[in-house]
């Protein structure tokens, strides 16, 4: 799959060069010099190079969307038109002080995402674990015991494509069903933000879903 | 300790029922009818007996709360003074339908509860697992990989009580800080909730946060 990192952060980056190593052709774009942007790349192995916002778009499968909410704007202006494409955000709806929700209970992050590019398929993943864990999961490759990883989506074939990479990344991908549980899974990743890095332990938190019948 | 139950539906019945087994002494109060209640207390064995509200509250050293959100301010009044109780509580802020939370994003249902009682020590407990996992994991019984559940309050005493409980019911108790975080996990209850009635596999779900470290 061709995957499309914009917004080449903490999230991003690492999740670029996760999905470059488990195979995927990655471009990485966005980040706030081109020296990272480079270096990124580099670590990440022959499958992963630099673009910019519109290469890493235009020709990806899969367009992971990573950058801080307050960037959203432009980075979707440079990066072009994303009709048909599916969009894979972990993009929370942060203030600037990356303290609070702004937007929340009545709606999404996820769900302004899709009214501002209404053509795009948007999914929402990657956004309820901390990017200290990402790579503790992948390099573990045990398939039993796998963290759980939540994703919703109304369009069944990026839900597809998202629930691909997820398992891509080493976790268990859980639909979560439509994009407005969004309205759940942002405040989730807040927990999960405040148990990862307020809690005991250390912020490779991840978490798993299980049954326990009687 | 002495636990009293105000709301004796599908979670305080179950709780309660799990409660008195573990050896606290219970007193189940606020179903629909006494019928239910004196079964209850039946089937819960001989630490476990009907009260009032008022009798439930006032002699206990817990009391939990797990009325309909609608019901709040009517099981409040027939408490009576609750000042200085450990109020453990499981109700979610829902509307009439149990479609939506009425409260949430800058408020959750626990922090309006402890405006409410002030002088009470609110703990939110309980209320991210659904009532049919309670009682496949008390009757698991082995340590080792137990389910977690959160809980969050601020007075410390008060977050002790509700974690010996959460231990008593078989789960791995989990402090997610001060009672805003309920802002975080009343949302998350739904994202919970959505996984065992909307998912595959059955309402007995559980979830638990794990390290994955490097």
């Amino acid at each position: 799959m061709r995957v499309g990192i914009l917004g080449s952060g903490l999230m991003g980056g690492k999740l670029g060069t996760i999905f470059a190593r488990a195979g995927h052709e990655v471009v990485f774009s966005y980040a706030r010099n081109m020296e990272k942007l480079h270096e990124l790349a580099r670590n990440a192995g022959k499958n992963a190079r630099v673009g910019t916002p519109r290469e890493a778009a235009q020709e990806a499968d899969a367009v992971l969307l990573a950058v801080h909410w307050s960037r959203l704007d432009d980075v979707l202006s440079q990066a072009g038109d994303v009709s048909g494409k599916v969009i894979v955000t972990c993009s929370l709806p942060m203030n600037e002080d990356n303290t609070e929700l702004v937007v929340a209970h009545t709606s999404s992050g996820a769900e302004q995402l899709e009214k501002r590019i209404p053509k795009a398929r948007v999914v929402a993943a990657f956004n309820t674990v901390p990017s200290e864990v990402l790579f503790g999961v992948y390099e573990r490759k045990r398939k039993a015991g796998r963290p759980s990883l939540v994703y919703c989506g109304d369009d069944e074939g990026a839900n597809g494509v998202a629930a691909e990479l997820i398992e891509a990344a080493g976790f268990d991908p859980v639909n979560a069903g439509p994009l407005r549980i969004a309205r759940y899974t942002e405040p989730f990743a807040l927990l999960v933000a405040q148990l990862a890095y307020e809690g005991a332990g250390g912020p490779e938190l991840a978490y798993r879903f299980e049954r326990f019948k009687k």
